[in-house]
């Protein structure tokens, strides 16, 4: 097997700062043949959940390659950094992921085994640097890039095999059915805001209750009620029935009319709540971490 | 004639979401041996215009390659994709250039054609992806960067050629001249306000009146008035009457005491309103789409 | 010895607009083998000192190549633009820095020649362009860019020798100790605020005065008074003692309570003020070019 030439890099880190470009520097000096492809820095500080479903949702379109995530609240603490290979039949995806030890990697690597087998994966969490840790760390740059230079040459990183089952897991987001008011109901957490003010919900197409209508050729509009509830992000939040609102079932954002609320399935193959050139999010007030429920 | 190694990349995707890192990785498995160069991702969202512009006065920097451009407010509606053959004689400009057609793409072939001459210049229609499209599609990812990638490997992309003319073109920004009240003038949109605060306006030096003072040698300093009008983009502008400024012909920012307002022809080429280490358009509440009236 | 196959670039330039993009666009067609490796673009628009410090910062962990900054509101002006080569022994830092004589290389070029040596350093200025400068120059693109492709080719720039004692130099950042009332005081300059709200100081661990606790072990934990003090930056503060704050010197933020305030080195070898998973400087309303005193 070639040694990987690709890094697909992503973090919270920001693009302010000279993290980033930093760490860029360490992998051009350790792994001089290997390509960076950043998939995204602007991860929300600290979101490691975020970061998370971000990673998980591109790894479906990422070739051969390491995996170099890094949302690390943790950083220099007790948590551990970690390197899992996945063999990838046919390069059908990254072979190796490199990041913190605090679920960060769990979503992706869940994607990418339910491809390739879970039987071939093995994780090895990576040593500290020797330098004392009396100062704060930059494992990014110190730790995880060296780390997957080093996959990258084809060199070993001294890492210690661990259980794959003891890698660290957040807890999923919330999807889930309700006819407890008699009608039925689909109740998703919003995951994902995007710049252009799409809502992107936790929910897939499989999720839908059979009883609640359902995408499906261009022609199918249907109406859904959309209502917000108190969420574990914004226990503040005044509950759903204050604001309904109605989203058409589309297949593309060029179906809405200006102002009308539409629900797809967007590239992720995750319910979206959207509009026209406009921002639904901003138009709802909804956030990641809220929970949105469609009813007929 | 080699197949081109470099994409020049720019799009409304942000920074913030993986859009452009899917891509990117999508370059890189297709077309691994192209380098691929970010002109921006910040373009408004939707500001198919401002791409349009954005784009037309990079071209003039760009050596050969494939520019890859998507801003796409339409994407999966009924507007097509194109990939239009510019043949660069010496290799003065990118040969390629591929993106939905909706005028981001016709002002910078307007500017590589001027070079090269229309007669060569050849436009395709790219094929819709086979899969259903009862999903939202993401045509940056799943059309338009394949078709960039293959145009790099030398491979065909499946297009059907159509009518150069044919390709939809935006309004132009205005740039006209009234001597109405007597007084020579040139009234422009503004196009542009870059990250220092820097108003690019629409017209160029040419545009000038015969009547009106031009920006000469170092030593000419002339006094201009400026106005803001009631413009498309912002009809609840008080006309300019209200805010009249005084601006003075520089060649640089240096030639500028603090708080005073220059014109000077910008690196673009375009008449631009500036201040020294200040922003003009904070100054002045400009924003792109105002228009701008220069009299004596 | 082998012309260099990196530039590290940075920039006030922001990535909102194409002037990033171009230049790369430059380096690509004049030095296509050069990989370019962007440290950040997004120093404050005209902070010279900013962005120095963030050079000189960086410099420790770039390998072989060139350094292209640019932060420069004098473009266009007086200033000069220069190329400074730093022979290194073993690779160990870039060989060239290329940028405006205007402050932004000479904290770097410190850093570098601490390590290989003064007398080895030569600098040039560069040569204008041929074209009549009476239009707004873009340096970064005409000048500066092509000087840093034209060292990556081994080929001349036809830069004119001039004095490395003749570089401006701008003040260094404040750091001074005070122990008029009695109390041993540290005072420091905040030299840049992250992404996260990390305070980082001017000052070092070895500026600590004796009788002031020093970061040790995890287990020492010891209390400082931070207050804040006018500075040049922004002489409308109030005086420190209305702000009266306690921080504990950490190893790291997992050390922190939430709402803690932390002091600690940070991965540049600066005294920082921290909190676990929030900003400081929110919470303190602390920016940069403020002072900060340390007593018991």
């Amino acid at each position: 097997v070639d040694a990987p030439d690709t890094i697909y890099f992503l973090s919270d880190y920001g693009l302010r700062d000279t993290f980033v470009g930093i760490v860029h520097a360490v992998l051009r000096r350790l792994a001089p043949r290997a390509a960076v492809v950043d998939l995204t820095h602007e991860v929300a500080p600290f979101d490691v959940r975020g970061g998370a479903l971000a990673l998980a949702h591109a790894v479906p379109h990422l070739g051969p390659g390491v995996v170099l995530a890094v949302v690390d609240p943790g950083v220099g603490g007790r948590r551990r950094c970690v390197a899992v290979e996945v063999p990838s039949r046919d390069d059908a995806h990254p072979g190796w992921f490199v990041g913190p030890d605090n679920g960060l990697l769990t979503p992706a690597l869940d994607a990418v085994s339910g491809v390739s087998g879970l039987d071939r994966v093995a994780a090895f969490a990576l040593p500290e640097p020797a330098a004392a840790r009396d100062t704060v760390t930059f494992d990014g740059r110190d730790v995880l890039a060296p780390a997957a230079a080093a996959i990258c040459r084809g060199d070993s990183f001294g890492g210690v095999a661990v259980d794959l089952g003891d890698l660290i897991r957040l807890p999923a987001p919330v999807v889930e059915h309700d006819t407890g008011n008699g009608r039925p109901a689909l109740r998703a957490e919003v995951i994902g805001i995007d710049r252009f003010g799409n809502v992107q919900l936790a929910a897939r197409r499989a999720d839908l209750p059979d009883a609640l209508p359902a995408p499906g050729d261009a022609e199918t509009s249907v109406h859904v009620t959309v209502s917000l509830l108190p969420s574990f992000a914004h226990p503040e939040r005044m509950s759903g029935s204050d604001m309904p609102n109605t989203a058409r079932w589309v297949s593309t954002f060029a179906d809405l009319e200006p102002g009308e609320f539409g629900l797809l399935v967007d590239s992720d193959g995750c319910l979206a709540l959207v509009m026209a050139e406009s921002s639904a999010a901003g138009e709802l007030c909804i956030v990641a971490g809220d929970l949105v429920e469609l009813t007929i």
